[in-house]
């Protein structure tokens, strides 16, 4: 791997900044729903972007495939089955949601292979346009790589969509994706034949906003451990009758053990430690709750995020034995839902490091950060193909239509991959 | 005021324990729901009741009248308007609720007076039976005596039935209320004829079992100041792109309330204060909550009940207190709606003596101890009539199907009662 310091011989991208901003404004026009962007996975507003990108690519003389979980893949022509480097991210968007959110990645990856195509220098990088990523119309995220990497199970198959109520399997099939490979799980690409994968996306927290930096290297994205419901049971009573002594009440409880594991996060973050706790979802029953009345059942939800297994596992015994201690002092119970997890994925060193030297060779403001959401590379990675992303700064959040993604930022970003990509192909 | 101590000389009503099983049992069918007992405050089981008392107190020769308001009196024959000492309580229930609650205390004063009765010995002792004390129907408690005591205003009477809609007003009005002297707000009673007001009522919460304790002598009534709905105001985020320093999580911030009032609590308590506070409702927005966000809405509850205003005010204060340093130090806000206060209310230390010493002529075990729900009596002590309650003990808490009251517990509350009444007319 040769030094990337000296970006002089390196392919300039910043003069595809106006192609760069059209599509980006057509794929709002297409998908826009009147607030924000729609484009439902496996649906409409998906694919009709998916036609403008076939549409675009094979006018710039890229050859453009769909993969068994109709995914496109956009290839140099000629490039047959050689191995590659692939680049990606997904064109779906959640209801309502930005323009940029997975669509950054894939116009990244096109820019990229459309500059090379133009002055003649073919070489071998695939870009992947994923559908299905969002979990906002079935519940379930990664889809589209999911089913590419032979992980998409036939429980997953069968979850329903939020408005329609059909199967993931039927919008799949509806979209030419062949069903019963996934539901043998076959690998739907030959894994040798994938070199590295490397994904741009926009951040979409507000860290990078903060720290004034238009674009970060991703470490590794963070899994999770979630229970969707744990149910706190005290002892409903008058509230004005029973002594703090003889209390089973099942809120306090419940803020005692949200106010714990406050604690041991602050603590576990000022040791470095990777950790997001959330507890999104707390409700007194409405069926008999009142002004006047302890509450006898509160139901709440449970999510920790880390970048490592072990602090996960951890930190979910942790919470479990906090909850045995507050049952016994508190005199309630904690009843648990199935125990959902996500695993962590690490980028790799190399590819980071490859990254990191590509934005020193642009003398740009940058970190090494985590992922707090989830990507398609974290798939990749624990495929065990060689994954790094680039994170693109953003504002106002993601999963909104008031994203906001410059577009110097972004061409910065797609400088930083393309000189990357140079030395990884 | 002559002592106590010696009981020889009163009435016996330990004798009348089979007609109060009979009243129980006529009452508890008349009103039974196939759960509980349901005794719709100026509906069908209260009036039925009322209609049954009646009955029994006309066959034992004494004089029933209803007041402007509706509620029953039962004087000896001959009293008149003669000053009396006043025994009483309600004769309404909770949906599905227990047979005693109120009842029990009407059934007590009609006892002292059947046996004085029978005896001969009419005395100026009259029973009140309050229809409309359970906030079950309208969302207001003491409805009844309130309305005796020109104390229920124009907005209560427009108040809702929780079922039908109609108001409170048209309800009153079916059952004989007057209306429009209620509207003006008049006294519909003489006060200077209403010597003193005593009221047996079970225990509704488990002090008493868990003391062993048969009777008590309730000191006073507590007061409280309540929040129907307190808002905190956060920012609502993707759970995996903020970090701790950047969150503004309403849940955390209002456990963090819940957990500091807790604190407070416990401390104000070892100082011997009296102080109950419950959160009986907290919600996430179901609109917009999910595992994976950073709840920007939580709605709660706030109730703090005392016998001392003065600890009531600077419990709040403290509350208001914690809530802005929270806002601070997490960056949300809170929203409150109209604050709702009940005065406490103090029970006459000389009849809590007279009662006292009723308890130690009867050898009984007892503890002079507050009342942490309300009662009609602490309208009466709010009035200026000297006032004393006394307790029994009922197992199961109150306000469900399954209070139970044991009779010999009862028959010896209702025997101290009738001792503390011939020390007091």
């Amino acid at each position: 791997m040769s030094s990337l310091l000296d970006a002089k011989d390196t392919m300039d991208l910043f003069s595809y900044q106006s192609l760069a901003q059209r599509i980006f404004d057509d794929v709002r026009e297409l998908s826009f729903d009147g607030v924000g962007v729609t484009r439902e996975s496996y649906g409409e507003g998906e694919s009709a972007t998916a036609d403008y990108l076939t549409e675009l690519a094979k006018s710039e003389g890229l050859e453009v495939q769909t993969d068994r979980a109709a995914n496109l893949i956009f290839s140099p022509p000629g490039l047959s089955d050689k191995p590659a480097v692939w680049v990606g991210s997904h064109i779906d968007s959640v209801p309502q949601g930005g323009n940029f959110d997975g669509l950054a990645g894939v116009v990244a990856g096109l820019l990229c292979q459309i500059a090379r195509r133009r002055e003649g220098v073919d070489v071998p990088i695939r870009t992947v346009a994923f559908r299905g990523e969002e979990s906002a119309w079935f519940g379930k995220a990664y889809m589209g790589s999911s089913a590419l990497l032979g992980k998409l199970s036939q429980a997953d198959l069968e979850l329903t969509h939020r408005n329609t109520g059909q199967t993931l399997a039927h919008y799949m099939e509806q979209v030419g994706a062949d069903i019963a490979a996934i539901q043998r799980g076959d690998m739907l690409v030959d894994m040798s034949k994938v070199k590295a994968y490397l994904e741009l996306h926009i951040e979409q927290g507000p860290v990078m906003v903060a720290r004034g930096l238009p674009v970060a290297v991703v470490s590794g994205i963070r899994g999770n451990i979630r229970h969707n419901r744990i149910e706190c049971v005290g002892d409903a009573q008058h509230s004005g009758v029973v002594p703090r002594w003889l209390r089973h009440d099942a809120m306090f409880s419940v803020a005692d053990l949200i106010m714990r594991l406050d604690e041991h996060w602050r603590v576990l973050l000022e040791r470095g430690t990777d950790l997001v706790v959330t507890t999104g979802i707390v409700q007194t029953d409405p069926a008999e709750h009142s002004i006047s009345r302890i509450p006898g059942r509160v139901r709440f939800s449970f999510e920790a995020r880390s970048k490592s297994m072990d602090t996960l596992e951890a930190f979910y015994q942790l919470m479990k034995a906090e909850c045995a201690a507050i049952s016994r002092e508190r005199g309630v119970r904690f009843d648990f839902d199935r125990r959902v997890v996500s695993a962590p994925a690490t980028m790799d060193a190399q590819i980071c490091d490859v990254l990191a030297q590509a934005c020193k060779g642009r003398d740009t403001a940058f970190e090494v950060i985590p992922s707090g959401a989830g990507h398609d590379a974290s798939l990749f990675a624990n495929a065990g193909i060689p994954s790094g992303m680039l994170f693109v700064r953003n504002q106002h959040g993601s999963h909104n239509p008031n994203e906001a993604m410059e577009i110097h930022d972004f061409m910065l970003g797609v400088q930083v991959l393309s000189d990357a990509l140079d030395h990884l192909h």
